[in-house]
């Protein structure tokens, strides 16, 4: 099932593409590929400030009883249709956003309307089950039908929970139970009478000082144990408790990697040894490493397969696990359905947390010996929401009948040389350009980012950042060519603007 | 708006009630009520060994991808209706334990149904907000007319969360937030450079020691920082690294309450002590302190209005917060719409925090500075979830159409005085009854605690247990008189039974 919609995407609208007019180059790409959604908008419209009027009214109405200072807009969600997002004011503006890299399949798609009307969604909605203790009748089909139909190769297993944080952590939790039954020499082994009293008491052993590798500029996260493995801006982590734990250097990478390739691979070999000196010697004996295929929040950061292929080997060998976080790669933006798909693994990471386009969250993992020794373990009321993934299930369905894995990479692609050639035009703009061949998780550095992204709203585009100072674009999986080129035209102007 | 939701609740189906006439008791009591839901069993039905053969089919099948050694029973929610929830096997139980607290108005309640089928729904479900960045324009209007109309007193603001344990830990994050800001000498304070340094390092200044204070036999949640404040059960806890933060004692009462007023008085005291000494004393200064007004996972232990109030002051007194976590005690089991709304405080908690029979979950706050000194410090991705936050809608709704906080007060005195009668009866088996006057929420000890709570299934009530020996009642808040009566017979044979 799970290779089914590996290998069935094919971008089926290929078939549809004309032959080349004479037309404009604008208006030739545009006309190359049928929308996916009819009804969009041709173009962004922006007819008041932004924000406007009733969106100022709107969002002093909301600051009585909600924090809004991290308002961006606040959105008429009726009025917005596929990569198009709508604000109150009527403007509505080309959003490669979505929702902080939320959205798969564009606003007020059709297929998950129609998910919504099902009995099992009613009954999701209404008769809310606790999954660990009383699991409807259909849970393991709509687990196997959903969630698990996207699993990643060689993990059949999944524990589901809420969003990301709850995913990472509940990952956490099932690496430090397998750490210490290895320690203590198998599931059967029964706990100490001492470890039984310690952890009472928030003490060792019972409570043991094990840790968790992440890397610099990591996120992960912002409950206690995520946030300790955090560690992208101090704003995120002030004033909140951590746990001691380590983090080794996440390879600082020159762009563009082609043209880099010899002193690239030595700065993942030097942050591959710091790995495993912090493993072999960290005085919180490390449990797992965990690792973003490209750090996301921050500031797309990259690294190579053999990077990646070099973390497994070294967790391998010194028998630690080893967690991907997929929340923001995962589910098709990077051109495959996993972002960790690129690496071409020996063996599968341990486990793979999910979450953002999955609209749902939770870790896959392949080997039995995760499930901890005893029930209740790993346990909460929830343990996830069915109805949430219901929808994961649509989406699954919507990207494996679009063919959209396949559809973003060949986008990516393109919307990619658009901005080589801009980065050639505007080198101070567009720096260290990144994300080739990764679909549309495609980022760059430009001065005044700040601006910039302010900015682009003005002219129609709803965009964020990462890091310090990169842009980044996180479009829908239903983002297509002639989208790509309103953006590009777009960042050109923009270029001018600020 | 809150104060309507409160005090307009009277028990509409009282005016029903007709005549007493010449019947038996236990028939009398059960024409005395309208039933809520005219489709309901009028009895639980058993026709096959539980798990039935249909449920251990479908246990093998979901064990394929899916941990199944805490489940309870397969459940076809098509057949559940109002209190009663049905098996794969056509058994249909009495439901007192409501998925572990977790349904208010019953299963199927048409209502709630209804609020399914709203185009706001529809949106929330397929146009999920990144809520802090881009709200829907109907955000403010969902959330006074829902989550925040049920606030309690005095709290007006709401930081909207998934569930129990990230409520309660983004509550934390405020409180530690507040507690430096404090220190720091107000919110225009700016981080200094080592602070900044430090967090990034899992190091104070940055990431300061501070601690959370709770009781023994609490629970909080399972993620790390809330199991840093469970202090519930080993197996809860053990392998977890947790952080080194106090416990102090929780009142061991003895019942029936009025039995021992003075030396449960003298306890009280005793711990009050000990909470005020550990806040004076313990390494980790302590930012907060978190309580149950009901520890409900822990063994249903209960304190005086008396304590609260003095945790209360002794909060005040040391400028050190007061959470309430209301996550199983809220929204209406106990008799009151929030079980603190027991307490007569003279100030609010300055958190509260909810989830379980919300069907969504955040904490209330009413001082503005608990809103983080800057915007993203208090942040994730979804931050709650619209569809959710709608259902808590209708709940309220429905709780208020039925007056069912003020329903919940008479039939839990009304069970917990059949209870008494079969203490006096059977006293080995129901040993420490406790709840009186507090709505549903009932609990007692009893030997062979496991072996009840399995036989009672065969019997057709679906009830379960807290601590190492109680059993607890979580009915919903639509359990009537008549459900008490067939509860009371039926624990009546279990006696006789184990």
């Amino acid at each position: 099932m799970a290779s089914a919609l590996r290998y069935s995407s094919k971008l089926r609208m290929a078939t549809r593409v004309p032959a080349a007019r004479a037309l404009s180059t604008t208006a030739r790409l545009r006309a190359a590929e049928k929308p996916f959604f009819p009804n969009e908008p041709t173009a962004p419209s922006v007819s008041t400030a932004i924000p406007g009027p009733k969106n100022k009214a709107a969002a002093a109405e909301l600051d009585e009883v909600f924090d809004v200072r991290s308002l961006n807009m606040l959105t008429d969600y009726s009025q917005s249709v596929g990569n198009y997002i709508a604000d109150l004011d009527g403007n509505k503006l080309l959003d490669v956003y979505a929702q902080i890299a939320s959205i798969p399949v564009g606003y007020n798609n059709p297929n998950l309307l129609e998910a919504t009307k099902s009995p099992e969604m009613t009954n999701a909605l209404i008769n809310r089950p606790a999954l660990g203790n009383f699991p409807s009748a259909d849970w393991s089909h709509i687990l196997k039908t959903g969630i698990l139909r996207a699993a990643p190769k060689g993990l059949n297993q999944v524990f589901t929970a809420m969003a990301g944080s709850d995913a990472n952590e509940t990952a956490y939790k099932a690496a430090f139970m397998y750490y210490r039954q290895l320690q203590r020499g198998g599931p059967e082994v029964e706990f100490t009478e001492e470890e039984l009293q310690s952890t009472m008491n928030n003490q060792g052993p019972g409570s043991p000082q094990l840790s968790i590798l992440s890397f610099k500029s990591a996120f992960h996260g912002r409950l206690f144990g995520s946030l300790s493995t955090t560690r992208s801006k101090p704003i995120h982590k002030l004033d909140i408790p951590a746990f001691d734990w380590p983090q080794a250097t996440f390879p600082q990478l020159k762009y563009p990697l082609e043209d880099h390739v010899q002193e690239n691979a030595l700065e993942e070999q030097r942050c591959l040894q710091e790995v495993e000196r912090l493993i072999k010697e960290f005085h919180n004996p490390v449990a797992a490493v965990m690792v973003e295929p490209i750090q996301s929040e921050g500031g797309d950061n990259h690294a190579s397969p053999a990077f990646f292929r070099g973390l497994r080997e070294i967790t391998k060998r010194n028998n630690v696990l080893f967690i991907v976080d997929e929340v923001q790669t995962g589910v098709g933006a990077t051109g495959k359905f996993w972002a960790h798909d690129h690496w071409n693994l020996e063996t599968p990471p341990d486990m793979v947390t999910f979450s953002k386009k999955a609209q749902t969250a939770g870790y896959y993992f392949g080997n039995p010996a995760l499930r901890p020794n005893k029930p209740y373990r790993q346990f909460n009321t929830w343990m996830g929401d069915p109805a949430r993934a219901l929808i994961f299930r649509a989406i699954i369905d919507e990207v494996e009948r679009l063919g959209l894995v396949e559809h973003t990479r060949v986008t990516g692609d393109y919307l990619f040389a658009g901005l080589e050639r801009l980065a050639q035009k505007y080198p101070e703009h567009f720096q260290n350009l990144r994300g080739k061949g990764q679909g549309t998780f495609i980022a760059w550095d430009t001065p005044k980012r700040d601006e910039v992204l302010a900015k682009a709203k003005t002219i129609g585009i709803n965009i964020g950042g990462s890091g310090a100072q990169a842009v980044r674009l996180r479009p829908m999986l239903v983002f297509q060519k002639h989208h790509a080129d309103i953006l590009l035209e777009s960042l050109e102007k923009l270029v001018k603007l600020v």
